[in-house]
C-alpha cells in the first residue's frame, strides 16, 4: 500500500524496540516516562468521576464542545492562576487530548513542509517526530544545566528564522534541567526582539523536590510587554493525577486558538468529555494539593536515593546534574577509568544484568551525543533502585 | 501570526454559523447530528467505571498502549463478531478517540498533497474538511436512495485513479441512505478489480428500525476474494453508547494499521484508557444489546412521526426517502405549488419561526445541491416533531 510521503519524515523508534525487551523477569527498569501507578488518588477519581455521572450525566456522556468543557476550563484557568499564571482566563486555553495532541495541533496549525523549529537537544522524543510528520525541520538549540543556552538560541533564531522555539523549561524529558530565572527572561526577551514564536511545554513543572521552580515563562510573559502574544503554553494533568484521563490544555492567544480548535474539530472532534467532566470535578474538589504534596515527596526521595547510588556506584565513569523535580536523571558517561562511553552499548548490557534504561542518542534530533542516558526513578521503590544501580555499575 | 499552508483548504463552516443562533429560546431543533442525551445508560456506564477503577485502576489511569487497550480490543472483537464480521481478532483493530480520529489517522497516513479520494456527496462535514487539511483533492460520486452508484463510482475510479474511496454505507451522515446488497458486492468488486482502497465508515449500522441492514461491507468481504485487503472499517460506540467517551475503532490491514498506529502516537499518544477502560467493562457486563433495542425503538418513533408530519404538512412540496435507520431524514424541496427550494433560505427562515435544520449544500464536496436539507428526528420528542414540522410548513 502507498502511504503518504509525510511518513519518509519518521521512523520507529530504537527506544520502542528497546521496550520490547522490558518483559524480561526480574528486570528493573529505569527506562520509564511515566509516573507511578501507585501515586493515582484512585479514591479521588472515583469520587470525582461518580459526582459527574448524578450532577452532569449529559454533559459528561454527550459531545462536547471542540474548545473543551467549560466546567473544565474554569477549573484549569483557575488551577493556573493559583500556581501564579496571571490572567488566564477560560477562553484563553482549550483542552487538549494529553499535551501530546497540543503538539500536534501545533504542528497542524503552523507548519507547513520545510518550515523550521528549534527544539532543545536533548528534547522529548514524540515531539521530534511529532512536529517532522508535518514537514518540520528540527534546529537544535544545545542544553546544559541551567536549561536552554540563550546565546546559542539566539544565534539560531537570527540564523534560521523558525516558525517557532520549542521548549520544556522546567525539569525536561530527558534533560531534567531548569531553565533559570536569568534565561527565562531572555527567551521572553528574543521572543519580542525577533517576533518569534516560543512555545512552553510544562507537564512537570508541579513536580518540584524542595522550593519551587522559577515561574513559567507564561508567569513571567507580564514583565515582559509583548511576550505574551509570542507565547504559548501546554499543561497536562498526565504526570500529576492520570495520563490514562488524557487531558491537556494549550494557553495562547485568540487567533492561535481558532485555528487550533478548527484543527482539533477533525482530528477529534473533541476531549472526552467523560474525562474532562471527571478532572473538572477532581480539581473542584480540591484533592490536587494533597495530591501534589504526596507525589512530590515520593519522587524526591527516590530521586535523592538514584543521585547517591549512582555517584557511590559509577563514581567518575558518569556525570549527572543532580534533579531538582521531575521524573528524570540524565547523565554522561565519562569513559572515566577506561569504561565504556556509549549509552546505547551500555543499554544493551544492562539489560543482560537485568537493569534497563533509555540511551540518550534518540532523543536529539540532530547531532547526538551518544554518551548520554535518561535514567527515571519515578516508578521504581528505593530498595531496587539501590539494586539497579548496583546492575547497571556490574555492567559498565 | 502566519498559519500553515495547510489551512487554505478548509474554511470556517457554514453550520457553524447557523449553530450559533440555537440557543433562540423555545427553538426546536432538527439541526443536531447527536443521539438524545436522555437515552444514555448512565447507570450502565456508572457500574462500568467503577468496576473499572477498583478491578484495574493500574491499567485505567496509566498510560497505555497507542493500539488500545487489550481487554476493550478483545471485547470490539467479541462486539464486531457478534454483528457478523467474521474473523476479527482483537489484533485486527486498533482503537481510536472517536471514529473522527480514525479518519483524521487515515488523512495522515495515506494522504499526499493533490491525491485524490473520493467521496459521497452528499457526506459527512468533517469528513470534507478532515481530508481537505491533508492535501486531498475531493471527487464526488453521486447517492440516490439505494447509496452510492456504483455504475458512476466505476468511472470515477477508473477517470481519478484515487488513493481510497470514503463511504458510509449504512445510514449514512447526512444522506441516511442505505447500501443495497448488490451494490456492496459491487463496491467490493470494484476494490479489487481497480485495487483501490474502500474506507467503510460504519457509526449508524447499528441503529436500525425494522429489520436489520444487508452486512457490512466488512462482512461481505469473505465473499469477494481479495476485496478484505482493500477495505478499512470504522466503528464508533459514539451513537449507540456515549459519544462522551471518545471511543472509537478502525479495522484494517497488518500494515496500514501499523502506520496509523505511528502517527497515532504523535497524534495523542493513545486514547484515554480511563474511558477504555470503562467501555470494555460495560461491553463485557453483557448490556449493548439491551441499550440498542431501546434506542431502536425510540429512533424508530420519532422517524414514523417525522416522516408522517412530513408527508402530512409540506406534502408534494418535499421528497425523500423514509429511514430504516440512523438519525436522520434527508430531503429535497421540490419547489412544487411555486413553494421556496433553496433549503439555506429555508433555514433562515424557519429559525425565525422557532424550527431548526441544517442546509444540504454544504455536506457536498462539489456541486452542492441546494435544494437539499438534513432533519434530525433523534433528540425530539414526538409532540415537538409534530410541532417543529408545523413551523417549518409555516416557514415554506
Amino acid at each position: 500500500m502507498p502511504f503518504a510521503d509525510r511518513l519518509n519524515n519518521v521512523e520507529t523508534s530504537a527506544i520502542r524496540e528497546l521496550f520490547k525487551l522490558l518483559g524480561k523477569p526480574g528486570i528493573i527498569s529505569f527506562a520509564g516516562g511515566f509516573p507511578d501507578s501507585a501515586m493515582f488518588d484512585v479514591d479521588g477519581i472515583r469520587e470525582a468521576v461518580n459526582a459527574a455521572l448524578t450532577e452532569e450525566a449529559g454533559g459528561a456522556l454527550q459531545y462536547g464542545a471542540t474548545e473543551g468543557y467549560n466546567p473544565l476550563r474554569e477549573q484549569l484557568a483557575a488551577f493556573m492562576t493559583a500556581k501564579g499564571n496571571q490572567g488566564v482566563a477560560p477562553d484563553n486555553l482549550i483542552v487538549t487530548t494529553g499535551s501530546q495532541q497540543a503538539l500536534d495541533l501545533l504542528g497542524k496549525t503552523l507548519v507547513s513542509p520545510g518550515d523550521k523549529v528549534i527544539v532543545e537537544g536533548p528534547t522529548f522524543l514524540a515531539t521530534i517526530q511529532c512536529f517532522r510528520l508535518y514537514g518540520a525541520q528540527l534546529v537544535t538549540a544545545p542544553v546544559d544545566g541551567q536549561g536552554v543556552q540563550t546565546d546559542r538560541l539566539e544565534q539560531l533564531i537570527v540564523e534560521h528564522k523558525p516558525k517557532f522555539i520549542y521548549l520544556i523549561p522546567t525539569f525536561g524529558n530527558p534533560s531534567g534541567a531548569m531553565l533559570s530565572l536569568e534565561r527565562r527572561k531572555k527567551v521572553l526577551e528574543l521572543a519580542v526582539q525577533h517576533n518569534v514564536l516560543v512555545v512552553e511545554d510544562d507537564p512537570y513543572g508541579d513536580l518540584y523536590f524542595g522550593d519551587a521552580p522559577p515561574p513559567s515563562l507564561l508567569a513571567l510573559s507580564s514583565q515582559v510587554p509583548g511576550s505574551r502574544e509570542r507565547l504559548v503554553h501546554c499543561g497536562s494533568l498526565s504526570k500529576v493525577l492520570s495520563p490514562g484521563l488524557r487531558v491537556g490544555w494549550m494557553v495562547g492567544t485568540a487567533d492561535l486558538l481558532a485555528k487550533a480548535t478548527m484543527c482539533k474539530q477533525f482530528s477529534d472532534a473533541h476531549t472526552s468529555t467523560f474525562a474532562q467532566a471527571t478532572a473538572a470535578q477532581y480539581l473542584k474538589a480540591g484533592r490536587m494539593p494533597g495530591t501534589l504534596a504526596k507525589v512530590r515527596a515520593v519522587y524526591a526521595e527516590r530521586a535523592a536515593t538514584m543521585g547517591d547510588a549512582l555517584r557511590r556506584e559509577l563514581g567518575e565513569a558518569i556525570e549527572f546534574v543532580q534533579p531538582q523535580g521531575g521524573l528524570f536523571v540524565w547523565a554522561r558517561l565519562t569513559g572515566a577509568g577506561g569504561k565504556l562511553a556509549d549509552g546505547g552499548e551500555l543499554a544493551k548490557r544492562a539489560i543482560d544484568k537485568g537493569v534497563a534504561f533509555v540511551p540518550g542518542a534518540p532523543f536529539y534530533a540532530s547531532q547526538p551525543d551518544h554518551t548520554t542516558l535518561r535514567l527515571s526513578f519515578a516508578t521504581v521503590g528505593l530498595d531496587k533502585i539501590e539494586e539497579g544501580v548496583g546492575r547497571l555499575a556490574t555492567a559498565l
